[in-house]
């Protein structure tokens, strides 16, 4: 049983891993806090980018001597495998740690063993301490290596009537600075950033992130540009950050060189093969998408259910007519309507945040788990 | 200053008043709690029905010679007029309180003074403590007193993207069991019910209150259907409550004889009179109307400024086609957006409930003010 102390470890393991968000693909965030052997808070760390040392070694480090005989609390099993950085699970063995507390098991075949590695060294390992909640925390992660393509959170802004723009198309602003200020943390914590053809022409987005404290890893810009109409003067080309445009194998798009990604397109229906796009990008190490609409390429992602998360912005706004925020999504009758569970309804600003998560056939997700818990 | 145990009080009064709610127009709900010289509770009560005795009465009544000494806290001013029952005032008087803690000033003219009254005979009166909740809890009274038409809830049930039925029109069931019992306690808690003839033809709704706890008095059931083209075996025709067919004065309506209430065409667009539908209502003593649809009648409301609340069920769905929950009212850009103040955001079931308030330039309602504390 772990003790009242590392489950407030665990939590703070938890926080900490979450700063990794954006900056760790295709690895996980990981967080790490080292106890001494009285239990006082040795040493902190959290895994701060892909190739830099893992959560366990900055704790570790941070923690000095004060490691032997202490107790490593990490969010996720401690690695046994040697890539650009050596084994956490030898790393915590060579400091003296009696006891590891980690909360989820790595699921990664290349990396997991950790624990048998540290049990077979002679130090007490228990897992699962506040599972759920790490889980959620690095549900892109988790979400990816279970299913080989990269996790989709699909956010929408739309009014309490589900619009998202007003009958003339305008609609600058629907949500608050403070949610577009959300959006922006959303990016940053993303590994790729996806709009579609339609909202390009309409909005010319930039699609980086802006005013986001601290260090920000801009995260890959793709734009689904099935037949290569994107301008050379578009803002979404710009050098602030990577960009891949999405076209069709015999769309025209010589004019974007190496920034054309040429996918098949979709069996049924226009617009490209999503299941292929999310592949290419899982390929480029991206482990979390950010899709970002317009409301036909939200529909195509989730007829093709590739949506893992959704994330509404809702103004206590009514407009009454105007485009609606998700355009054909394959539903024709009300049992077939998509099913969500609710996971949290919080206020941002004068508007509302809701975040739910797909019903899928074969259970609920790890996030959703964790939800329940 | 109100002492703890008074706000005690007036929490718990506030809690009485709400069980009137449905039951007291073209009164308003109040709650009473009598305190005796020690602080103690001695005797509770609230409005149960228009025509009885008010709160104070049943609370002095359960009090006895305990309130003699005592304090009176009330949810509104003790009245001082004698209508179908004496004055409130008065009868605290006869009671020997020594002291009224109200929460909420009477904004009624024939029914204000009382708390002058009460200071004449010696008492001591204070006013004001825990005032929001108290209009909150007699938000739909206060807006009908203030201005002269009843205080209109427009509830509407959608998903996630703002559609209230699939592309082929299903709709059942969108939002849950536990929503839909909701929307009974809402209908009961109402004076009246209203419908269009759209909702009339697509569902044959009943709109009379079912399986609500308790004392139900069923509300009027109100059908805007301007042509009067409602047909003679629609279920909310039946007995289980009252109804009127709102017509246009120019109708062929015969068929529907005392149930007919004839009103003016709208000066613009189709539809009646909205302002002239309130009026009507007004004066048969209706000081609250659930709103129940569909889209049309709806964008009509709100396009004549004659919504006051907004409740919608969320049901964490997609369907991505269908018909929007809102239809036309009257926005064409999103300057002119209809602004809502956000005043909750609760689950019910598997549903989000929000509620929300429209934004008047005239400043808040009471009950935005309400929530503002």
């Amino acid at each position: 049983m772990a003790t009242p102390v590392e489950t407030d470890a665990m939590r703070r393991a938890v926080a900490l891993a979450a700063r990794g968000l954006g900056h760790t693909s295709p690895n996980p965030v990981v967080g790490c806090v080292v106890l001494d052997a009285d239990g006082r808070v040795a040493g902190e760390g959290w895994h701060r980018r892909a190739g830099g040392p893992h959560a366990e070694v900055h704790a570790l480090r941070e923690a000095g001597d004060r490691a032997r005989g202490g107790t490593a609390v990490v969010t996720l099993e401690p690695c046994d495998h040697t890539g650009r950085t050596g084994p956490c699970s030898q790393a915590l063995i060579d400091a003296g740690i009696r006891r590891v507390v980690h909360a989820v098991a790595d699921p990664d075949p290349t990396a997991s063993g950790g624990a048998g590695r540290l049990r077979a060294a002679g130090i007490d390992v228990e897992a699962g301490l506040l599972a759920a909640e790490a889980a959620r925390g690095n549900e892109a992660w988790l979400a990816s290596v279970r299913h080989r393509r990269p996790f989709v959170t699909w956010k929408y802004a739309a009014t309490l009537d589900g619009r998202s723009a007003a009958a003339d198309g305008t609609s600058r602003w629907i949500t608050s600075d403070a949610a577009r200020a959300e959006v922006h943390r959303l990016r940053a914590e993303a590994d790729a950033v996806l709009v579609g053809s339609g909202t390009l022409r309409a909005d010319d987005p930039h699609l980086a992130v802006r005013g986001v404290p601290g260090e920000v890893t801009q995260p890959l810009r793709v734009v689904v540009d099935t037949e290569a109409t994107v301008e050379p003067g578009a803002r979404v080309l710009d050098d602030a950050a990577p960009t891949l445009i999405a076209v069709a194998e015999d769309a025209d798009a010589g004019h974007l060189g190496a920034r054309a990604l040429r996918l098949p397109r979709a069996a049924t229906g226009p617009g490209l093969d999503i299941p292929a796009l999310l592949t290419a990008l899982h390929q480029r190490d991206v482990r979390s998408v950010l899709l970002e609409g317009g409301p036909t390429l939200a529909g195509a992602f989730l007829a093709a259910d590739a949506v893992d998360k959704v994330v509404g912005y809702l103004a206590p706004t009514l407009l009454g007519a105007g485009p609606a925020a998700l355009a054909d999504a394959g539903v024709r009758t009300i049992a077939q309507a998509l099913r969500l569970d609710l996971a949290e309804a919080v206020r941002v600003g004068p508007d509302l945040r809701v975040t739910a998560y797909p019903r899928r056939p074969g259970g609920p997700s790890p996030a959703a788990t964790a939800e329940e818990n």
